[in-house]
């Protein structure tokens, strides 16, 4: 006969276990991988609206350029391709970026993670939501307001991973000030791997940062899967109006090359950085997007890439950056629908309210404005 | 020479008056008659499915039909438009009621103010902001929640005329408890004249307190004025599934017959009073719109109305209301474009959502929701 309470503590034992696996099991199915819209998209402006548009940018790209600061390799590369180099000025001959652009950017990609359960597909009619990018301030119930350390990092990161709504684990998900400013990102890497499976975004405030980030990623995924699949989506932003500086030249090149993708993000204060208004910003955008992402296939020809857009204004009384306001929305639609007719995927950014504190203004603000979507 | 105290009294006195008027004048200028839409519309289905679910509910009114509860004239007036009576169920041969609305109903129409300045125009593209209706509690920073009261309702009134981004008055802006229930519409009818200039909308709660709400109106505008021209947008809730009851036909026959506005707003708890889901939902709407907005022009022809709905869904756990989820705005959206193809303006209603207090989630929650509009 089996002892009693041999069987009882097995039967508990099992059943524990059971339990927790029925939990994780649980965890895993509830956490969708990421939307498949079935809805229609809102068309904010006409198509007729939309060739002007596109035709301005085409003007701006061939007449004032771009500059490509502190980085010569950039600008021979740009000369081999057919633009005009004027110094660190270059200007495309109308069409050339599109055409460079529609050869062989995919329409969408997986990005692949660490649990392939949750791989997202970027692109086509699927949606990925993504964590708040960059904040350098944090608030707690006990700590109140204050700058972020690694160990909000790690939190964020925690709860980013138990949300079934959040399909992907982010990049800087808040600013860590306590390690110092060379090292962050191994911890900030790190801690994504270690403390989620859903897929990131790498280091790219400096060209060695991101090259770290791609090392990093091959010791998990190995060097031959990284090199044939996408791992990491990163965000390039725009020294905008109409420059890239060499920081984010050499972070683009590194995660191109390793056929990794990019989000280039025109990163606009309307009436700071480009004209005020929204049709105006909007064809800066294309501009500066056409010439970044043609750029990444320079590099590497069919690496995955993402047309991004941030978009605030300043107040035209202060100078201060202004948040919440309808004009970045209008902005965001017509982006997303010129990104649409290039083929390739679109990012949206920045919930953006006026509000300091989760409150109702934030949550009205946010929603007029837009989240953070791949 | 003129003395120098009555000099500075009178240019003291003459500078008030003066700030007094700008300052009149410049709120008169703040507060926008209406929005005027220049964006496109959100068309969240396919002209083929608006078509089915025209022809789905074409076959309810034919096969299933509607209730005219307690209202034999209602009854013979539908025999005379050719509907088929059995007992208190009307059935309608297909393209009946829609070829009656679309012989005479207005795309659009002038709701007349106290303060011409602020007329709007109701239908077309023009978008009119209206306070909230029928919250039976109100909160505030002293009392705390509690039954309102007849000073919370001009309270509220006062709130809506101070409100450049409000175009309208309402109508129960809340439901005052300290007055007698056969009374009340009295005082807020009066309260509306007496605190706004803004248009308003009439009592519904019984057909008598309709029509004192039309005489008060004659008191303000003059009789033939109320007659040839509307003063009022009235609210007349359908008695979902399928039925219209003797006091909200009563009223809409005192409104229709004096050739003021109603908003013929099915009231739906889908999963209790339609199908749980959202087209079989808009299927029943469409079906209860088209028998009460006929009926409007049986009464008289060229009568202005509206098409309203509201719509929210039951918890098939508890059976309690659900607010604040998805599936009212999917219906809302094709709500309106079943409206946009009928030709008649169309109200949305219910700001909604699942908090008891004005925070971040009632913020987000009434934004995936949608806000009362007409």
């Amino acid at each position: 006969m089996v002892d009693r309470n041999q069987k009882i503590r097995s039967r508990r034992g099992g059943g524990r276990n059971a339990r927790r696996a029925s939990r994780r099991e649980k965890f895993s199915q509830a956490s969708k991988p990421y939307i498949e819209r079935k809805i229609p998209y809102f068309e904010y402006l006409s198509e007729e609206s939309l060739d002007l548009i596109e035709k301005n940018a085409d003007i701006l790209l061939q007449e004032i350029g771009i500059d490509f600061l502190d980085d010569q390799e950039a600008l021979d590369m740009w000369k081999d391709a057919g633009a005009d180099i004027d110094g660190t000025r270059v200007r495309f001959p109308v069409g050339l970026c599109r055409s460079i652009i529609q050869k062989s950017a995919p329409s969408q990609y997986i990005q692949h993670a660490r649990n392939k359960n949750r791989n997202v597909v970027i692109g086509g009619d699927n949606t990925v939501l993504v964590p708040a990018y960059g904040s350098p301030f944090v608030y707690d119930i006990h700590g109140g307001g204050r700058y972020a350390t690694i160990d909000d990092f790690r939190n964020f990161v925690k709860l980013a991973y138990m949300s079934p709504a959040i399909h992907h684990s982010g990049g800087t998900v808040c600013e860590p000030v306590d390690l110092p400013v060379n090292k962050t990102h191994f911890d900030m890497i790190y801690s994504h791997f270690k403390y989620s499976d859903k897929p990131l975004m790498g280091s790219v405030t400096q060209p060695d940062r991101a090259q770290d980030s791609v090392d990093m990623a091959k010791i998990v995924f190995g060097e031959e899967f990284v090199d044939q699949n996408c791992v990491f989506t990163s965000l390039i932003n725009v020294n905008s109006p109409m420059t890239y500086d060499s920081t984010m030249l050499g972070s683009l090149k590194v995660y191109a090359r390793n056929n990794q993708s990019t989000v280039i993000s025109p990163f606009i204060l309307a009436g700071a950085m480009s004209p005020v208004t929204a049709t105006g910003t909007v064809t800066q955008i294309l501009a500066e997007a056409l010439a970044g992402i043609a750029f990444t296939h320079l590099c590497r020809p069919g690496a995955p890439v993402v047309f991004g857009t941030f978009a605030a204004a300043v107040s035209m009384a202060s100078g201060a950056p202004t948040f919440g306001t309808p004009e970045p929305s209008q902005i965001l639609y017509v982006a997303a629908s010129l990104a649409r007719r290039l083929g390739v995927p679109f990012r949206s950014g920045g919930g953006l309210c006026a509000s300091k504190i989760p409150d109702a203004q934030a949550a009205y603000d946010q929603l007029t404005h837009s989240k953070q979507q791949l």
